[in-house]
């Protein structure tokens, strides 16, 4: 028999397959292959093919736009929204529409064409957070914008277009509905139990166990009891945060050690699998701010095609309990 | 400039790529290759291989779970959820689930292995249709369902795990997440214009006609102004009905010939693509029935790839404008 789990924040339902779960080698994924690429805009000695540098950590005595960096931010080539003009929002009929108003940014997290987030040292890991705190704290000045998404796509399967490794960060002028329907939740949750949720999620995992995948002292990663994809990883901070970019810096250490652990663990389950993440904080700008809420990563490796019944349910099928998923990213530690 | 748009039903926002459209041969998706499948469990003599026929339309003469079927439908081998048991509905400490009820049948379009919807006559599409409304005029005698969804997956890179062309049935014992939001901002609209807001896209539709792709008599196919997909073409009665499975006869031969024909125009623009897609109809037994809903089918070939922005967002990035899409699936008639 397989089980609905319905997820307590946004109210999405899942199916676990908790009768014929599949293992890891039964997923049929596109394993992401290191191809290399000629005149990589993102490599050393080809700065001027990119976009000026917007901020860059680096070596000191180095010019902007030349090598010697060690994260590299720049404006999007092609970018699917610009940063220049005034919204204007109106009608057309029935319809609803805008300039396409916003900020659309790449982190070049380091100089090395073939190294993963998670192939960093926690230092160079270290500098990837600080920098995307630092491109918030830049951005959020701009009162045009609701909400920054910071995301990867790691591997073509999971839409990466360009291979070597890099972070994006996007300005919206409006809050996005997958992030009011998660501020929806907290805030009714809030208003029903003065607690927040996340909070009472980490203490549920916590106490149970079976879910969690790594912890250190800031930091906890787990598979969500309603995970929509299969290996789904949650890192989220114990102490309650309603902002990504207002980490204590003491956390960033432990925050860079347990995203290198969390991915190192999924490639030595699946090879080196195509991911997205994405860091889910609050709203900017606006009366939109939820008390309730917690920021939070959800780690999500491409395993699965999402099918004719996701698409039109909003369900997930789920082929591997997120219980088990945990299990396997535990042991892999011992082997 | 890219544009913004906001669907007048869900409040989904999408970024039009209006400055760089992509044009048909700019998409690299995986095209669908027939490879034939030895001992195919959908192909004549083979009936012993499903599980036994729930219905079928049949040569006269010819038994159950033997050759001489036109449309044959069986319980899903691996089912989502299973027809067994009452639901129950239970906590676990801040978590909600409740055990997997549910159907989960197959419909095997034709007995034709390599033959997709678009491929069969006229008469053997409205077969299909009328079996589809047959199932859910059975179905919706069990007072355990709320919501009916069909779909179609079509090729591996859109979910299809078996060749042979066929719809999937899912009945769910809740109205799921999609639906309800559909549902909600027809309740909305309804409320404030006394008007169902999918008979006002229609009136706009036709007179705009720009994103039109095909009408007859009874059904308009149109590329949604909001469309979440490059080439996504929804396919709607032109009279207000908030059932599928209550469409009147006199409109099936109308809904095949538009089947057969949105699919075969993607077909000759994009060869054999992927595709997904579902039936939107108003939930069963319910009170949750809206006055202003309008039953339509939602088609997606698989074009892109769903990545980290999409996931984070709810937004979608569309590289190929509906009006410009639209187009390209008109002028291939005169080709």
């Amino acid at each position: 028999m397989s089980e609905l789990r319905r997820d307590p924040i946004a109210g999405r339902w899942i199916i676990v397959d908790t009768d014929h779960p599949n293992k890891p080698e039964d997923y049929e994924h596109e394993p992401t292959i290191w191809k290399g690429q000629a005149n990589c805009p993102f490599c050393y000695g080809n700065e001027s093919q990119t976009p000026p540098e917007i901020i860059a950590i680096r070596e000191p005595g180095t010019a902007a736009n030349t090598p010697g960096w060690h994260v590299r931010v720049v404006s999007n080539k092609f970018p699917a929204l610009q940063v220049e003009g005034d919204i204007d929002r109106r009608g057309l009929g029935i319809y609803d529409l805008s300039n396409g108003v916003g900020a659309h940014e790449v982190i070049i997290d380091s100089p090395y064409h073939t190294k993963d987030i998670s192939d960093l040292e926690n230092h160079e890991i270290a500098n990837v957070i600080t920098t995307l705190c630092n491109r918030i704290l830049d951005l959020r000045r701009d009162k045009r914008f609701k909400y920054i998404l910071i995301f990867k796509n790691f591997g073509p399967a999971a839409g990466a277009s360009l291979e070597h490794p890099h972070t994006q960060l996007v300005a919206l002028p409006m809050v996005p509905k997958n992030v009011k329907e998660e501020l929806n939740g907290a805030r009714n949750y809030f208003d029903f139990r003065e607690r927040c949720i996340f909070c009472d999620i980490i203490r549920q995992e916590l106490q149970e166990k079976e879910r969690i995948v790594f912890e250190n002292k800031h930091f906890l990663a787990f598979c969500p009891f309603v995970s929509r994809f299969p290996f789904e990883i949650w890192i989220i901070p114990k102490k309650h945060n309603g902002y990504f970019s207002q980490m204590p810096s003491e956390e960033v250490p432990d925050l860079a050690l347990i995203i290198k652990e969390v991915i190192s663990r999924v490639k030595k389950v699946f090879g080196n699998p195509a991911y997205n993440f994405m860091i889910h904080t609050s709203p900017i700008n606006g009366d939109q701010n939820v008390e309730g809420y917690h920021w939070h990563i959800e780690f999500m490796p491409k395993l699965t095609r999402v099918a004719g019944f996701e698409w039109g349910t909003g369900f997930y099928l789920v082929p591997t309990p997120p219980e088990m998923a945990a299990k396997y990213l535990k042991e892999e530690k011992q082997g």
